[in-house]
């Protein structure tokens, strides 16, 4: 960490600051003295050091961290990937590229079990589906709630995929205690309470990033979860809102390389959400294949024109099996280089 | 709302189209035909209407809302301000300008009965303080929880001062009931589970704008608690996220006379997270008295330099005087305008 | 065209507008009487219809184009693809790859020569090399200017390769007759009078989306060349500006399908600028190659670390044979799914 | 300027590497060596160094400026602020509040004379007006050109306001010989071959911020004209592209006290381009004038519904006379305080 200091101080402010410094961390602090200011090298662990404090005093001009401020979910300290394995011997991470699909939203047993026949076909590995939607709107469907998880667990019973689904509220934990893998959405990516607890539970965690949030960010919210104790966190680019508005937003597509760069957690992409339109999915989903993500997690509808939600950005299990097929070919060609 | 076909539509097609929107909604729909497409226009009451629905019909080109999409916010169906008034009699819109002032976080009954009388004097008539802190890493403090919400009623009966307080979760609503204004932090604005059981409350609110959402997301976060039944809520403009470093957000300004104009609801502006720098404090508090907000959050700290977060954006009990006295004169000078 | 009126108009001040706006554009106008508003629908060539001067109707509440405002650019009267061809038989478009390379800056006869060289044989088809810098700072280096392009035709005479570089300034139009392609940087995307002489001459130009442009407004300025009378333009994705900070811009890989819907016009990516970083171009290369990018423009340089400019988000000619062997392999596979 | 080395750097390269620095620029070098990194700190004159070049070494990880890399328009070396005085008194900067309106652009002799006398009776002391117009669309109105830059001065005849208009192009400098204030577009913000021009005329300029320029960037593009010897500029903060839709750009009004902190150059705000709607125009200019902005530049239009430009975000001579009397009466307020 690197603390420039405004000009002018006195010597016996800095010397008191450093003092503190060193007694409340561990931490050694080199001095320069410059032409128009003093600057400070902190040595050591400065996760711990919250960077604020240190902006907040009043001879403090600006603070930069050397060190990122994660440990648990940084490549720095765990070299290796992740590789999430589930009861059934599905994986994410690893050099594998894991389908998960389904519909938006859960909307009968007719549809869910015939999307997740219907994906399985094409060969996705996990069934996605909505029971709690988050919607801009409260007039607009707000899902099954609890039934929808039923139906879910019915589709897992005939197809044997697992399930993955979204959590919006920490009342509705015990609902998901059988659900395979818990979903946190990109508007609670930032729910600090409900990270905790999903940090003592002993099942994977798909978190998507933030509409407005920075990479850094999303490694500081995986951290919430492995610092509960739980290190089964699989991360989730979505899309980020710019100022373009052709597309609902912006698919970031390099936070993969440089997530699997700073974390050894997996990474995977929803080009669902990223665009917002059904025709943009397949060339972000080869595009995200090409790049290294780790899997793909996409929005299948048997009539997406009939869909309670996200209907334009669904494609139909027909475009999905295309879909699979294209993005499999390119992942082992992109392997093998 | 207006709907843009794709170009070379069957005519049953959009038969059947309308048919379904005029029995399933109080709508008329009118349609003309133009060289490279044919637009329908619906006129009745098209809130709720969802609008992704009709753009995922595989023969929608666009959608484009003429009416606004809440109802209960809107000025249209409401002319009048809504005054917020508490039991106290301290009051929240309607033409004046309320003074809420705090600490970032409660961190001993000293501090916060000190602050609180400080800012009693200078003329606030609220007193802010968080007890749950919503904090980007799992190492930073995270506030004195419970303690922190009794040490603030401690404070509050000292000096009179209403108390306004974030909630970070559902679970926490019971520690709530004696909390005089709920506040609903930027990270949650569209955690609607949240809302919902905030609707049920009565009791104000106030709704922080998130990092990255539209004035019409706030409006329609602010639908989901007047939908439940709870009229009484505060919008506040708090800084947006943009690509500008020198600023931690940028104050959207221009958003206090939009939501005045769209929604009858009142405005304050947090001019402390607008900036994160607390130079900046004064001149935007007397910025946004002067372009008619209703109120101002603004973080003061007896000793921001210790202040256990965002010490760096709170300024002294004497700043806050100071600031006090000018943001009047400017609101005196602009209400007789 | 659909233009929403304010409520409660008086008849003739809609009829007048009406009857001008047929008078003056071959358009007709359709009318709809809702409960809220009433609206105007125009049917006919409405891209030469300026939108904001019917945004500012006293009247006029909002205004939504239905067809795209541009025409040349525009694949609905173009379908099929553009390919640009150089005269020394090098094609840019039409389902093959182009690669453009070369370093940042043109900084002496033996490195463009050297890079030149090394690039071609790695299956460059174009050499970029930048004579003319746009440089933040006044202070930082330049560019060699005349003497650089010099340098850049020597460096075509060595090898055949045709040559990309940048026009900053119409005064220096003279200097760029011998060009083969004229690339318009980001800076001056909207330099309409830079657009206009480009559009008075024979010769490919390569316009780079602005940081802050919308894909409309990137569309836009192809047309200001394009209604000149030079069709030759190749549009070019190099990352927009967002909020993240660890890559220099965000790359926008979406632009590249959506522009290709949009028009007829070859797109290229530019993953050098829209990261900023050397070891995120490969990934990007491979990622804009499996979209569908007619192209890529790729900063390579000799020595990297002692680059007069843009050194951090070059590599070197080694790592390009790697990646152009890499990006092509891919291509193949994209091309024959 | 801080640089942060990558870990596990032989000590000979880091030693080259200082050598090299302290060879090439007055600067010292201190070294600190941590647990994961070794850091170098350059103390003296830092502002020439490009820190792209700096980050471009393969050893570097990160670089950071601890001084700002403007010189000539940093507050730090010139403490007072800059007052910009026309040879007719008219000044802008050093405590006054400087009103600048007109039209959009130049529609006839008619129309600027009858604007200029109206805003001169309102106490406007600069006219403004479009000659040259940058527009989206090839298609829209492009001004009236050396035509409209005649009837500006016509109306400064007629008025005695100096006149403030934009230049799009190096060609047309020979035109703008005889205008008083040379106006350089959002647009035209890092067209930096202009700049270099400007610099070389003794003429106050006018320089806006870019739709998704820092202030930095502004204060390095205001650097470009001052290294040339012109030190006569103004800045305009006229709005920056963000993810909201409502208004046109998001007015950024922390950069008035921003750049006022940082810079000694006068800074003025454009409340129409900010915002491009009409009614929001007097309560943006009202904030401006409380947070101490040195001048406002408005859109006034004698008939906004005919504009030939802009219309929507322009307002009436009758609404300018109310507009300035309530912004300076605010102003007087503010300086009073």
């Amino acid at each position: 960490m690197i603390i420039v200091l405004k000009p002018n101080q006195k010597q016996e402010t800095i010397d008191a600051f450093i003092k503190k410094l060193t007694a409340e961390y561990e931490v050694q602090v080199n001095t320069w003295v410059g032409t128009h200011s003093t600057v400070l090298g902190l040595i050591g662990d400065t996760t711990v050091i919250d960077s604020e404090y240190v902006a907040a005093q009043d001879f403090v001009e600006s603070v930069k961290r050397v060190q990122e401020p994660y440990k648990k979910a940084n490549r720095k300290f765990h070299p290796d990937d992740t590789v999430i394995t589930l009861p059934g011997g599905q994986k994410i991470g690893g050099g594998s590229l894991t389908m998960i699909a389904g519909p938006c939203s859960v909307e009968s047993e007719e549809q869910i079990c015939l999307v997740a026949e219907s994906v399985k076909k094409s060969g996705a590995q996990f069934l996605r589906g909505g029971a709690f939607k988050p919607r801009t709107s409260p007039y607009a469907f707000q899902g099954m709630k609890a039934q929808g998880l039923e139906l879910l667990k019915k589709a897992r019973k005939l197809t044997g995929l697992p399930i993955v689904t979204e959590i919006m509220s920490i009342e509705h934990l015990d609902l998901f205690e059988d659900v395979d893998v818990i979903q946190v959405g990109a508007r609670n990516m930032q729910n600090f309470e409900l990270l905790k607890q999903l940090g003592k539970l002993d099942k994977p965690i798909l978190l998507k990033r933030g509409l407005a949030n920075t990479i850094e960010e999303l490694l500081m919210s995986a951290e919430y979860i492995m610092a509960e104790g739980n290190e089964q966190v699989i991360l989730c680019e979505r899309g980020i809102r710019t100022y373009e508005t052709i597309t609902r937003n912006t698919l970031d597509i390099s936070a993969v390389p440089v997530i699997k760069r700073l974390s050894h957690l997996p990474v995977i992409v929803d080009p669902s959400h990223a665009s917002g339109i059904n025709w943009l999915i397949e060339p972000l989903a080869i595009a995200a294949a090409a790049i290294g993500a780790d899997g793909l997690i996409i929005e299948v509808h048997n009539d997406p024109s009939h869909a309670l939600c996200d209907g334009a950005q669904s494609i139909t299990p027909d475009q999905f099996e295309v879909l699979s097929r294209k993005v499999n070919r390119v992942f082992e060609t992109v392997s093998a280089l």
